[in-house]
């Protein structure tokens, strides 16, 4: 952990989730000698880091290798530890400024210590936006019931036959809705309009959908439940009416923020999402030479352990060539 | 294993290497009951059917999650368990001929039974191309230092500072040689002609590494050693003289081949090499709706299990989605 910093890094890897600790096994592994800078504790439990979303899920059912499943937490210190095998440096600071315009780059630290760095592998994550009450946070660290992704969590034995929520009015809202259908006995939507932002297909499928219901014009104000959730309390958006509407579970499915924040200003292009653009989707390139991206910092569409780290060996075989090719 | 056909598939998934089980775990997560056509065993130990050509690696060091690594058969085993815990099928079958002309689309089997199936996932891989020598089979199967991967094996401690053998003069020996030259003591390339194949830029490259040397006008004749490789036996193809080389690895790069001959015909588009396209290479959606790609099969450069297992996820949620937006 009191790993030193090198006059001019090889790579820089920006991100301790799947992508940044499987770019950091390949680059070691390809005697790089990488450096991984993991990021600072914060105090906000939905900003997770160290360690990335994964930190935030009691259950990882789908991250092939684990046939009887693994914690989320306990899966991101195994990829740790692999990267360490190999002898990665890791910092515990978070970056803070990127200065991509000459090569070797420069970036600062959260301490206020300057890096030189001849590539540089951003994978920094995303991270769901929540409604922000206490109750859903605790009810999402302990695997209680509520998410931010139903294609991750929406088939735990837990849900089967129960009605569960959906939070939002937008094409992915929709989507976790279809998903969570063929699971649940009724998926509720609840959007605090009277019209859902979805694309009029996405929106067709859904209220043609005997399983799902629009809750209109009502936003959740509690999500009940001790040791997981019982239900939601619903306020009306135009009468201020509340009431409690029970369910097993409660997916967030009102977008993401990637981390990109830090990256603003440095010539890097973003989708308007604020996604990280890769001009070549099959590899992980940026537009920047020597910047290249993995993780769901560039990944707006699949979000999964599997793929964010499927984007981080691309990402450390990418930045192996490309160094090679500088020489 | 003695899993029954339905009458029209949601999802046929063909392969199953760690793209295949991918897709399947996810698809069968998804409640879409997929079914897997893992493939007949082969008598030639290079057809590596099923479980793909991790059935030929003894360690795997670099799949993020195994810290202490795992063997590749053991990692197969367990992804297959993974997607029969969700009830996936599996038929040990070939596929041996496509219809995509109309949806349903139409498959035959080894054993002539059809299938129909309203989406396929392609999953088939790719296999190394092998020099044919008996003794390279036995070394390579019992991780004994014959390799086709070198950003696979290359890093495995008994190959440091000793003598490495690349076969073949393409890019991809080229590449496979700088790789190697940050391990080795020394990387010979066995080439059977008097010049390269590989682009002027990767010649400079490898020609100008003091670690790298082009054996021209040479052939591998013989792999020696017995329980693991100390050297091969090379042949001079312009006088026929025969020399012994010492040598600790062997790393055969001739090149792969996708496995897509029973593809032949059906309207899908490949590259100049066989590999599946992927129009837009950041999904798997193929040129024909309703068939998706993943893995080594439509993947000429990563080739890696994590890669392949993250284009398998991929698959299905693309193909997920599609037959969503189908009903």
């Amino acid at each position: 952990m009191s790993d030193t910093a090198k006059e001019v890094e090889n790579i820089v890897i920006i991100g301790s989730g799947p992508a940044g600790w499987t770019a950091a096994i390949y680059a070691a592994r390809a005697d790089l000698d990488p450096v991984v800078y993991e990021g600072v504790p914060k105090q906000d439990p939905a900003l997770i880091l160290p360690g990335g979303q994964l930190m935030l899920t009691t259950e990882v059912e789908n991250y092939p290798g684990f046939p009887d499943g693994v914690t989320g937490p306990n899966m991101m210190e195994g990829f740790k530890k692999q990267a360490q095998r190999f002898d990665t440096r890791i910092m515990q600071q978070d970056i803070e400024t990127c200065d991509f315009s000459s090569r070797p780059f420069t970036l600062t630290t959260s301490k206020g210590d300057t890096v030189k760095a001849k590539s540089v592998i951003i994978a920094t994550g995303a991270v769901a936006n929540w409604l922000g009450l206490d109750n859903e946070m605790r009810l999402a660290k302990n695997g209680g019931g509520v998410s931010a992704c139903a294609v991750c969590d929406g088939a735990l034995p837990a849900f089967r036959d129960q009605p569960l929520i959906v939070v939002g009015g937008g094409d992915t809202a929709m989507e976790e809705a279809m998903y969570l259908s063929k699971f649940a006995s009724k998926v509720l939507i609840v959007h605090r309009r009277d019209q859902l932002r979805a694309s009029q297909a996405m929106q067709e499928r859904v209220l043609g959908n005997p399983k799902c219901e629009v809750l209109w014009n009502k936003t959740v104000v509690d999500v009940l439940g001790d040791d997981h959730v019982t239900g939601v309390k619903l306020k009306d958006t135009q009468t201020g009416e509340e009431t409690e509407q029970e369910a097993r579970g409660v997916f967030v499915a009102i977008g993401h923020t990637p981390a990109t924040k830090f990256l603003k200003d440095t010539g890097l292009e973003f989708d308007d999402k604020g996604y990280l653009k890769l001009p070549d989707g099959g590899t992980s390139y940026t537009n920047i030479e020597g910047v290249f991206a993995a993780g769901d910092v560039a990944d707006a569409v699949y979000r999964q352990a599997i793929t964010a780290a499927g984007m981080g060996c691309k990402a450390a075989i990418d930045a192996e060539r490309w160094l090679g090719e500088q020489e």
